[in-house]
Formats: C-alpha cells, sequence, structure tokens
C-alpha cells in the first residue's frame, strides 16, 4: 500500500536509520490506519529521551544527571532535545523520535497535543512528565516538587528572623508553580497572624530583569519591605542588584530569599538563601517511572511530587 | 562458541536490548577475537553519544545546543552521559556504549584509553573530541578555541585602559588552555613593554573558591595591582568576592576579565568582561565532524579551533 520493499517497512517498524522522512510518515500513517501496535517482541532503542522547555536550561544539568544515573542501571542511553520555547514540539520532532523508537520520552515542561501522545501511545512509547513548574494537570505520570511546602518555609524563615514586611515577587500567573509557592507565603503570613500587604505582592517572569525591577519598585516604597521571598533564584539575583542599586546591603539591610537552589547562586554576591528543589532526584524519579512503564508496569501513583527544603545561608539575617 | 543463540548474536551485533551484560560481552570478546567488523550495511542506532567529564558541567548546555542543531538535520538523537570526573569513562560505560552502537561519540575533555579507543574504532564507532581546555595532543579529531589569542585580547584591553600592574590567575599548570592563555597574557604584556612582576602571576583550579583564595592575596600585596585576568569565569567570580572582602569596588578600584562568557556571570554582580568561547558552535562543529567520519568522510583537518572574543561589559575600567 505503501508502495516501498518489505525491508524498509522493517526499518520504519523496527526504528532504523536509512528511510526518507516523507517514506517514513507514509508507513507510519498506514500502519496507525491498519491499528498496527508493535508487538512487544521488538525491542526498542536503548534509550531514554528527554526533551527540554530552553525555559528550564539552567535546571537541565542536574535533572540530566539523575535522569543518566538510573539510565545506567538499566542500560540505557539518555537522549537529550530542547524546544526553544516552542511548548510542543514540532511535528518534524515527533517523526524523529517515532523513527527512534526510544524506550521512553520525559518530558520537562514541555507540552504534547493530544494528536502527538497519541502517536507516541500507537507505538508503546511511554510519556512521563517532569515538571519542576509544578502543574498538576497532566493525564500522563509526572514528577514534581512540593512548591506550596518550599512557600511556607522560605516565609516562616522570614518571620522566624523577626520579619514582617514581606514582599513576594511571584512567577507568571498561569504557572502553577508560582500560585503554590505565593499560596504558601500567604498561608505562612496567615498563620503568624500577619496581614498581607498587597503592595508587597508583585507577578513577573521567571528572570533576573523581572527581579530588578519589582525590585526596585518595592525598595522604592515608602515603607519598604525588610525582606524579599522571589519566585525563583534568577529573580532573587534582580533583587540583589535593586539592592546594590539603591545602595543596600544584603543582609544587612534587605533580606533576600530564591527559589530553585541553582548551583550558581554561591557564586553571585551573598551566597543565596534559598528552598532547594530536588532536581537530581527528580530527573531520577521520573527515569524509574518511564523504565517501569516500558516494562509493563503501571505506575503505583501518577503523581509523584519530591520534597523541597529550604537552605539557609548569608542572605537573609535579622532585620535592622 | 559463546554458547548462545544465533538471535542472540544478532541482537549484539545489531545493538539491541535483551541481553545480559555478561553474555554480550564473551560475544563482543569472540567477535573481536575473530577479526569481525560490523559490516556498513547494519544501519547504527541514529544517535550522537555526548560524553562529558564533571568539569565541564557549566558549560555543557550550550554544548549540547551546538550538537543537537546539527544531530536534529540529520535526524539524529543526542545522548548525554557525565563521567563525574574520572577522566576515562569506566568498563562498564563503555561496553554500554558498543551494546548502542551510537553513530559517533563526542568525548568533552573526557580521555579515552587505547584500548577503548581500539573497541570503538573495532565497532566502527567514530570518535570526536571536543576540547574546551585546549588539549591538542589528540590522536583522534577534535574541537577546541583560540585560548592564546583571547589571553591576548583579554590583557590588551586591560592595557589599553592605562593598566600596567596586571595580575594572571591561571588554570591548574598541566591544562594546556590555561598555559596557552597565560602564555598570551605574557606575549601581551611584552609586546606592550611592561614587564611582568612574578609575584602577580599565581596558579589555581578553575574554581571560585581559587578565584577567592589567589585574589585575597593578590589584593593583600603592597603594591595590589589594579586589574586581575582569571584564569576562567568561576575564579573571576571568586576575585569578585576578594574584592568585596577587601572593601574594592569593581571596576572603579579593580578591573577583573574572565574566560568562557558562561551566561549566568551576568547576573553576579557587574556584569563581568570576559573572553567568550562560543561553545555552542564548538557543539556544532564536533557533531558536523563526527557525522561526516560516520558517512565515511575524513575530515579536512583533524584539529579546528574556533576564535573567541572578547566581551566588555562592566568589570573593567581605567585605574583610578
Amino acid at each position: 500500500m505503501a508502495g516501498v520493499s518489505a525491508p524498509t517497512v522493517s526499518k520504519v517498524i523496527n526504528g532504523r536509520a536509512g528511510v526518507a522522512l516523507d517514506t517514513r510518515r507514509r508507513v507510519e500513517e498506514l500502519l496507525r490506519e491498519h491499528g498496527y501496535r508493535r508487538p512487544e517482541a521488538v525491542e526498542p532503542a536503548a534509550i531514554l529521551e528527554v526533551v527540554f522547555s530552553v525555559l528550564e536550561s539552567h535546571l537541565a544539568i542536574e535533572i540530566m544527571r539523575g535522569v543518566e544515573s538510573v539510565a545506567r542501571e538499566h542500560e540505557l542511553a539518555v537522549g537529550f532535545s530542547e524546544m526553544r520555547g516552542r511548548l510542543a514540539p514540532g511535528r518534524g520532532w515527533i517523526e524523529q523520535v517515532l523513527a527512534r523508537r526510544p524506550t521512553a520520552v520525559i518530558a520537562v515542561y514541555a507540552g504534547f497535543t493530544p494528536q502527538q501522545q497519541g502517536l507516541l501511545s500507537t507505538s508503546a512509547i511511554p510519556l512521563v512528565a517532569l515538571d519542576p513548574t509544578g502543574e498538576p494537570g497532566h493525564a500522563i505520570p509526572s514528577v514534581g516538587a512540593t512548591n506550596w511546602s518550599g512557600g511556607v518555609a522560605a516565609t516562616r524563615h522570614l518571620l522566624d528572623l523577626g520579619h514582617r514586611r514581606i514582599a513576594k515577587i511571584s512567577g507568571p500567573p498561569g504557572f502553577l508553580c508560582a500560585r503554590a509557592r505565593l499560596d504558601g507565603y500567604r498561608a505562612a503570613m496567615d498563620a503568624a497572624g500577619i496581614p498581607v500587604d498587597p503592595a508587597l505582592v508583585r507577578d513577573g517572569a521567571f528572570a533576573f530583569e523581572d527581579g530588578l525591577a519589582r525590585g526596585a519598585e518595592l525598595l522604592a516604597l515608602p515603607d519598604r519591605p525588610t525582606a524579599v521571598f522571589a519566585g525563583n533564584d534568577l529573580q532573587a539575583l534582580g533583587v540583589f542588584e535593586a539592592a546594590r542599586r539603591a545602595g543596600l546591603r544584603v543582609p544587612q539591610d534587605l533580606s533576600v530569599v530564591g527559589f530553585d537552589d541553582l548551583e550558581f547562586t554561591r557564586w553571585c554576591g551573598p551566597p543565596l538563601t534559598t528552598v532547594r528543589q530536588p532536581l537530581t532526584d527528580m530527573g531520577a524519579a521520573a527515569a524509574e517511572l518511564a523504565v517501569g512503564l516500558a516494562a509493563g508496569r503501571p505506575p503505583a501513583q501518577t503523581r509523584v511530587e519530591l520534597a523541597t527544603t529550604l537552605v539557609v545561608r548569608q542572605s537573609t539575617a535579622a532585620p535592622a
């Protein structure tokens, strides 16, 4: 039906190279139309593919480390691809994956269309979401971190130091992880009986520039905050810079807490007090889930959230 | 001879999963003993494997981006593994690679024993070295950057600003890239007729802590330098911290130049003047070399060095 030779069909089914992209596409489509599902006996390629949104590139190495440690135990290679900010990988990408037939795909904050999920499913390629941004709405098994609890821990730390005017710079409102961290902040403030001043809560992208801009606004207030809980580490470094420009010292004049625990924050001025996401463990958990699915074991739970931990360094102190 | 079935031998030859490690080892050894070389007709897995030494993990994402852009054009996946500081990957690793039979292996500052190179060669798996540390002594094709020229450009920039007491913190003496950057510094100083004060030249590891310790020593000298050219960006951030502790402002009281242009240095105090290594382009060049070798095209040259560029930001100024 496809007008190609049997060896070509075999190459497509077995995910080997040497077939033109449009031929591969035609054969794959015919296979799907006729309800072909690869038999278990056809071994997939010994590779776990990890797909990143460019947003998460600062987190990538730690995640890859975790995936690799599990992959190595199972004698699998780890594949890397980056979507460069497109939230769903392009058509070309999914076809390349179908051709390679990896053991499983791990999507790091990467959205897949239902059609793409269907294509992976037809080919019996399991899909797992690793989601440092905390989106729990996946139909597919996913791994995240406890963003809300991290928000509580960071805010409680500042309260324990004696701060009362604690500002919150949040992430993009559409990101559930940003909402969870913000809700944790509110919960800790409420529990301590401190009303939240709406002027001290601001949104921004998860970027240095937004930390700098929102930080500058907050520090220019007549009754400025004595502490800022940033949405992530990049924003926190932006607040450092806003403080420098305002002639304020961290932590003597201003306490700052981040979120993520990116390695380089310990080299960027006073080592940053932050909420650590266990990215390596999250990568490993996603890989375990993926390997289990590939072996036909349904996961015990479809959403795993690993604990965050407050790491106290030198950017927080009692208010002057 | 191996005491296994024909399908098992076929799985080993074709790099498919489902064979126990010791069986795979026995079959691979017998194949090698009998001079078996996989025929060209057996397609390798559509993957480029990139092996990192842990040393280079800060550089990893940019390199992976470059490799991936070329791999995608050729419909190849990109594999990632990290050696965690072991300079030659362990026995288990090489066997896993042989089993997977990638299209090619790119080693990023990763040494391979002659035996391991032999195993890859028997299996017709090309090996390319991507070497941001500048080691030109490879027998295998390699990609690097122009470290010496970068050293000249950085030093000339400081001389042009009017600095004369310019300190050099170098990398580990055994690293040729460190030596090349140091030689570039000396060449620029000589060309300007400025004698190098031996007290201003110090060695260190390529780490923040070494920049901090050597920086503190230099700033404690009776006749302290007005500028420091660090061995890499991490050392430069250590010098920032040494300056802060000594109550000196960058760049008003001390100019600092780094080497690498890691993305996060623009968020760590005054944005760092540094020498940019084109890591993404280097990754792409290594991938092109690897793809060419896999297609049976010998490289036009076995050592490619891409140009470094001085990027002037805000950590350098004329001396007070």
